[in-house]
Formats: C-alpha cells, sequence, structure tokens
C-alpha cells in the first residue's frame, strides 16, 4: 500500500474466517478494487466454496500458515478464542512487513494473545473491533453494506506502528464506518456494560421464562418486550461463550452494579415506595430518550 | 345489543380514558357502525378535544359518572390503579344491564376492586387485558388496526354474565384481535414473567449503565443489543409504576426466578465453567427459536 494513498491498495489479502464480518470486509474490498489477490481461510470447506462461488475471494486454502504467507493484510475474521489462537499459529510465517488486524468483541484477550505471540510483530498488529453484526452467519449472508455508518473501534497500542494503524483506518473508513479509537481497557469496560451484560440478561431471561412456563406454556404469550428483549438471545452460543469467559473481569463488575441497582428496585416495590418508583421509571425514560436522541 | 347478533351494536359506548387503547377502540366501534354515539371523558381536556376534532367521539364530558349514566357499554382505557378508582367512583351510577370492561395490564387488582364496589353488578363487569401497545400515547396516536392479530385476554369470573361476556367477546372480534380467556391469577402469573419483569429488566439496565456511563459517557457506545433490549424503557412511566405495585407478588416471585437463574450463570463465568456456559446459552437459543416459531 502507498503510505498516505486516499485509497489503500494490497497485493494479497489474507481473511481468516470468512463469515459475516470477514466476508462483507471482502465484499468491500472487491468493490473498491482495493486487494489484487483475496485467500480466504476457516474450517468449513463448504462455507469457503459458497464464498468463492459468490466471488468473495478469488481462491481457499484450510491451512492458516499458508494462507498468510505473502499476505500484505490478514484479517483474523473469527470469534474471541480462536483469534487468540490464529495469531499463536500464524505468527512465525507473517511476512515482515504484513499488517494484521482483527474483529473480535473482545480486545483485551486478545492483545495479550498477540503480545505474546507476536514479538516485533506487534508493532504490524491493529486490534479493531466493529460494531455491526446480526442472527446470520456466514458468507453466504455478507453484505457490502454491513458497516455502513456504524462504529468501528480501534484499540492501538504504544508499539503499533502509525502506518499499519493508517492502513486499517483506511481499510474501515472504505467500508464506510465510522472509525474510533480508544484504549483496550475502555473498550472493554464499555463492552462489558452494553453489549455483554445485556446478552447476558437476555440469555438468561428466556432460560428463567423457559423454565418457569414449560414447553408449551407462558413462553407462548411473550409479547413485544419480551420479544425484543430476548431477540439477542438468538445469537451465534460460540461467539457469547467467548465473550462470556474473555471479558470476566469487566462483565461481573457491570452485572454487580446491575445487581445493585435491581435490589434498589426491588426494594421499593417490596415496600410500595411508589415515589421510588416513580422516581426511577422517570429516570430511566429520560436516558433512553437522550440514547434514542444520540448518535 | 341483540343478543347472539353476529354483529354488536350499542346505543350509547362511554369511554373513560380515550388514548392510544381507548381511542382505537372508539375508532374501531365507528368504523363498524356498531354505536350510536361515543362519549369520551377524561383529565385532559386537549386530548379530549382532539379525539373529538378527530371523529373518534360524538361528544365528551368531563365528569365520569356523567359519562356513564345511560351507556350500555362502559370502557375503562386507564392505567390499573385509574380503573380500580373508576370502578369505585361510577359503580352508583351504572345502567342496570350496562356491561362494563377494562383493558388494564394487571387482573387481580382490577377484580378485587369490582368485587368491593360493584356489588351485584359485577356480573355485568368483563375483565379484559389487550397484548398491543407502543411507545406512543393519547388519542392522536389511536388507529383501528391497533389490535389486528393481538391477543386479547379475558378473565371473565364465576359470577360474569353469559351476555355481557359475549358482547365483549363480540366486541373484541370485532378488532380483528384473537380473544382467549383464562382465570385472573395465571393472567398475572403469565405477564409478570412475559412483560413485568423484562419491562422491570429493561428500566433497571438503563439506570445501571447510565451510573455507570455518566452523561455523555458509555451510553454513546450502546449498540444494538443494548438498544433492542431496552426499547420498551421509554414505555409511559404511569402504566409501569401502577403494574410494579399492583402485580407485585408475581413480579417478584418472577423475579427471584431469575435471579436463581442469573446466580448459576455468574457461577459458571466466576468459574470459567466452559461447558456450562455453552450449555446455557445453546438452551437459551433453542427456547427463543421456538419462541419465534410459534404464534
Amino acid at each position: 500500500m502507498d503510505a498516505g494513498a486516499a485509497q489503500p491498495h494490497w497485493r494479497r489479502v489474507a481473511i481468516l474466517g470468512v463469515g459475516l464480518i470477514g466476508g462483507s470486509l471482502a465484499r468491500v474490498l472487491k468493490a473498491q478494487g482495493a486487494a489484487d489477490e483475496i485467500v480466504g481461510c476457516g474450517r468449513q470447506q463448504q462455507n469457503l466454496e459458497t464464498a468463492r462461488q459468490l466471488g468473495i475471494i478469488d481462491q481457499f486454502v484450510l491451512d492458516p500458515v499458508q494462507a498468510v504467507r505473502e499476505a500484505d493484510l490478514v484479517l483474523l475474521g473469527a470469534p474471541v478464542l480462536a483469534t487468540a489462537a490464529l495469531l499463536a499459529e500464524i505468527a512465525p510465517h507473517l511476512a515482515e512487513q504484513a499488517v494484521v488486524t482483527d474483529v473480535a468483541s473482545v480486545k483485551g484477550v486478545v492483545v495479550e494473545a498477540a503480545r505474546q505471540q507476536l514479538g516485533e510483530k506487534l508493532a504490524r498488529f491493529v486490534p479493531a473491533h466493529p460494531i455491526a453484526g446480526a442472527e446470520t452467519s456466514g458468507a453466504a449472508a455478507s453484505r457490502a453494506d454491513l458497516f455502513v455508518d456504524h462504529r468501528v473501534i480501534l484499540t492501538p497500542l504504544a508499539q503499533t506502528a502509525a502506518d499499519a494503524l493508517e492502513q486499517v483506518r483506511a481499510l474501515w473508513r472504505m467500508t464506510g464506518a465510522l472509525v474510533e479509537e480508544m484504549p483496550v481497557q475502555r473498550h472493554d469496560q464499555i463492552f462489558a456494560a452494553t453489549s455483554h451484560l445485556p446478552h447476558l440478561l437476555a440469555f438468561t431471561l428466556v432460560n428463567a421464562v423457559a423454565r418457569q412456563g414449560g414447553e408449551a406454556g407462558i413462553i407462548h404469550y411473550a409479547a413485544g418486550g419480551f420479544r425484543d428483549m430476548t431477540r439477542i438471545a438468538a445469537s451465534d452460543p460460540t461467539l457469547w461463550h467467548d465473550i462470556f469467559l474473555t471479558n470476566k473481569d469487566a462483565l461481573l463488575q457491570s452485572l454487580e452494579q446491575f445487581q445493585q441497582e435491581l435490589e434498589v428496585f426491588r426494594q421499593a416495590i417490596v415496600e410500595d415506595d411508589s415515589a421510588q418508583i416513580s422516581k426511577m421509571l422517570l429516570h430511566s425514560r429520560t436516558m433512553r430518550n437522550k440514547l434514542s436522541n444520540s448518535n
């Protein structure tokens, strides 16, 4: 890539994990003519076949090491734990100037793996997290407009090389996303509170209602509120398994604050404290409306 | 109304509370020519003026007693506590054969008020709960199609007169709703689990995140999951204040079951219990998908 050029260009891009996110990135690269060649890699050969037939990738291999050789851009499009494992696997085989980036939802554990595995190449690694997704998955669900107007958070390190960071910034600007940067720890705290905790509550709510209601019972009457609130409980279990395990500390901290707040509300109900209930409902509506009006 | 007729007809319908629900019912009555005259009543004169200008009601009065005199159908379109208070106020002034029905989200407390206030006229009272609503309110937001394909739960009592029940069934069938019947207590348990608890969690989540994130902080990054899950936190505070206070026992029971489930999940995260986390996520997705495919 020409440093500083408005439109980036890569000779060979390796996408490890051609799912919804990786596939959508490949579509953007194709649409913009930003890569001479895109090599896909993954564990499900059928998905890779689909991606090639759709013209999203030019070829695929099943071996990550083979995929990253001679690539000047390596995109890790996998869940958190697989991303950390891939970093270990590909580290010795990366070209010297290759830029590596990822899309994992938790940054702390991925950065820790990069520190341990990449050695001097740590400067070429740019951690990223696109805030986009859906309850669909696989290359067939990918779309070139998936990231338009969505946030992408980059969490560069003190060691990150300026040109590597600029390449990843340019990549994401190409997708139409809103690119932001913040420290790794702040990222993981923010998403523990605004994404990981809500998912944990949604999964738990579905299980609690299912337990209470039996098979064809209560859940049959679940109305709008329940439906809206638990839509995210249909999300990919592997993805969330990894997130809950790897953002454990920040998530447990957010959960504790939620439980404190819930206890105050519960007490107000137990004590028929009409004024306190009204106060909490009004505060909640005000904050929720503020959210609707922002962004 | 002619008993047993396919299309019901009332001479004078009194709607106490011409909001989203009451206004939408009035629109259906008008569209179907099912009432000679509709009298609106409420506390906000401006809203009643709007309803009359829109042709939803024929006239309005500010005094509930005056509204129900000579009405053969009385619709209470108010939140739970206001509904109970209205029953007490209008009881001595109802015509002997007038049918009274309501739309409150909690049935136990309304039925209890009816038992205490209506005396022999209890047989003319048919408790109802339409499962429709929106984050909008007021007569201006009402729509004739609000109830189409939505459930309406009737919770008739042992004392309810067959012809009164049939009139209210016919009223709701006219709206395009799916009419069901169940005991009062079962209604309140089901909605504690599937509606009241989810709302409590959504209100609490918004407050917890707002507290954690400060004014222009974390909430700014709240992504799809949080947005979906907390949309219901923008709901009418008065409505939910009443629900939390009046369905207290069933709600606290549902909350306890949720908290038990949450503690199991929390422990699995604390202990890095990968297998248990996977199991809970898979169960949740299975139950959630079952819900999506039903109804």
